[in-house]
């Protein structure tokens, strides 16, 4: 005992406490534990210890540290400001802010055909946080939300800590991605309460139309669940289809909006997010889910109070050259994507990107060799060529991968090109 | 149907969704949810509506709108740098910046008979989502953790709200409310997994001796379980107790010490709190209870990334002068509070408070006529008097009322006097 008073007590034999299984076996499928495993590899010994080439992440959607993708010069000022008034350094409420509730809540209104209230939004620490308390304040047992393939395993993390059962429904690659509605009815029961849509995908890439959305709208209403919609790549749209939100539909289905200032401003390290109630017949209040998130709400972190006390000013001085500069890069960024995949054996993109910041694109093992699945494939590219994507078991969509544009464009091409080397070199074609 | 497409399904007779009524029931009794219904008598007419004085917050634990206790221009100037930086704009990792976790490792360290390495940190959005987190690490049904009473209801809504059982063990108010280790042994079982000690005591003002928290750690090690610490306090003292940290014990039994900059440097809006594994022994490893830690951070949200990228400096640079004044200014306060008290008919303080921001006190419902409970006082005191302070039942004490003392100097005496007139009124003694 090399310190501490102690009369002696003998050390255990066994101490009671143990981890929590359950959260092992969920967690070990998320972005960033399967993205850890695969730089894994990089990092031990082999080829590339000696490899002087920078990595090029294409794994996570995080383009900030790029200097073509900075941030916003209002949005910095506006956030020093208010830490620098000193009048932010206090505990917030648990719903936020009450001005930044007002900012959001007529920011999203824009886009609407009806005005939000500020008591509509609450404030998050990032979308992440605003999937966790809505899976939280969801959560009764036997019940189940049925989720999208490819989707967002955080989502089915945080019902099933929750103790909610998670079914998927597809996605189809060679219609945009578009909901498998009759998946969805068949799917659903009595016990089902929602079903999760990401617009701008991730990690498809895609963007839905007005008319797909008022179907998925229908469907909800006809199955009596709402819709939670992740739009956290709102406004990030750089092809035909324009960014509808799902709220333009909340008088058909009850909708929760999840967003976020993390992508459209590049500042993800921010933490601040929002749930918004869509919600124009005020079913969320009569079903008292409302009640709930502010109960969870009550019990959890929030964002810091000085980006609270910054967004109005950051929502409404942000200049729009701004928004163009990113959309134009993003734009050029899933160009280049799209042209240098075409060339890559082994590799078929289903549909050119159209938003967010991915694109989904599916091996072909049969002639790859020495590859045996996407994980495999994700390791032995991020060790043989320092480039690193992440592999579909992540997003449950065996052997595709997911990779980002959101890097700088040189960068990107260069990433790209070392793929292509990667694939030829192991196509049974070449041979 | 006023907007959306829809070819007309009716309205469902009944939506699916309801609210989790497990969450409703737990957070009624936070400290949020307390005060809100407490506030809520001043905002309705009534004699307080025409009333010009202004309120006085003695509920809760935040006096950073007081001028005599804004933070140390140091630690504005090191997050001011991060964010201007640019380069703390990305996602961090779940466990957190490396520099940041050096830094509160060296810190930590300082106190203790052995180095904390990086390794041992663990960031967090504040103490809050620590305990957060903490409890869905622990999460396993059938077992169960020993709380203090009074203690922080935070705790049990988190341990219940993942399916822990809670039991409780009594401090002793003529004991400078010390742990009562008799029923901590009495209480505990083969599921025990945990204690819980809050030191500097919220609510208590309790400082604890080194020889009482040896014997914390003894009767834990004999129990096989271990300490959860909660020291959001550390190094607010003002008495003849100095703070000894519950870490120097990890060899005795491992300790998870939960942490923060909220209080020390008075900015409890900036959300940056960590864990700590104080455990030279490595029972935390063996066990895989980090692990389970490191899991759950990777589904949940972090710190802002520029206030992470702050730390170092802030840690390393805040002067000591800054932390002189601060304890000078709560020692004044603690003194009126004390002096005050004692004075108060039908309100009795068993001991003065020598470190955090609270004192408990007492009632003596038998002299205060009109007065039905706790939160009855509070509910009228508020309406007559504008002066806020948290009822015992938000902590588990029953006819005990909390209040702070970290306010300026001169609204803590208008708030004590206005809290005397109130108790002199309402006294049957008087009569």
């Amino acid at each position: 005992m090399e310190n501490g008073a102690t009369n002696g007590h003998p050390a255990p034999t066994a101490w009671n406490f143990a981890p929590s299984e359950a959260l092992l076996g969920l967690t070990a499928m998320s972005v960033r534990a399967v993205l850890g495993r695969v730089k894994a590899g990089m990092e031990e010994d082999g080829p590339s210890a000696a490899d002087s080439r920078p990595v090029i992440p294409l794994g996570h959607g995080d383009p900030s540290a790029f200097p073509c993708f900075r941030t916003a010069p209002e949005a910095v000022s506006a956030v020093a400001s208010a830490l620098g008034s000193g009048d932010y350094n206090s505990y917030a409420t648990g719903v936020g802010l009450e001005p930044a509730r007002r900012s959001v809540a007529r920011y999203l209104s824009a886009d609407l055909p009806y005005e939000l209230s500020p008591d509509d939004v609450f404030l998050t620490g990032g979308c992440s946080q605003a999937i966790e308390i809505v899976f939280s304040a969801l959560a009764r047992p036997g019940t189940n939300v049925l989720l999208p393939r490819p989707g967002y395993l955080f989502h089915e993390a945080r019902a099933k800590f929750n103790g909610m059962e998670t079914r998927y429904f597809d996605l189809f690659p060679d219609k945009g991605w578009e909901v498998d509605l009759g998946a969805v009815e068949a799917l659903a029961d009595r016990n089902t309460v929602a079903m999760v849509i990401v617009n701008p995908g991730n990690p498809c890439g895609n963007v839905y139309t007005y008319d797909h959305l008022a179907k998925v709208a229908e469907t909800a209403r006809k199955l009596g669940i709402f819709v939670i919609a992740d739009e956290v790549y709102a406004h990030l749209t750089f092809g035909k289809n324009r960014f509808v939100p799902m709220g333009v539909f909340g008088s058909v289905a009850p909708v929760l909006t999840l967003g976020s200032i993390s992508k459209r401003w590049v500042v993800p390290g921010w933490r601040l997010g929002w749930i918004v109630t869509n919600d124009p017949n005020g079913v969320f209040h009569k079903t008292k889910l409302v009640d709930s998130i502010k109960s969870y709400l009550d019990i959890s972190s929030d964002p810091a109070t000085f980006v609270q006390g910054a967004i109005p000013e950051l929502l409404e001085n942000t200049k729009k050259e701004f928004f163009e500069k990113t959309i134009d890069i993003l734009g050029q960024t899933a160009d280049i994507c799209w042209e240098k995949l075409k060339g890559v054996s082994g590799i078929t993109c289903p549909s050119k990107p159209e938003g967010s910041m991915f694109v989904m694109v599916q091996l072909d093992l049969s002639i790859l060799h020495d590859i045996k699945d996407d994980m495999d494939f994700c390791c032995q590219l991020a060790k043989e060529e320092l480039v690193v994507v992440l592999p579909g078991c992540a997003v449950g969509y065996k052997n595709w991968v997911r990779l980002t544009f959101a890097i700088g464009p040189s960068s990107l091409e260069d990433g790209l090109d070392r793929l292509k080397s990667f694939c030829l070199r192991h196509s049974k074609l070449k041979k």
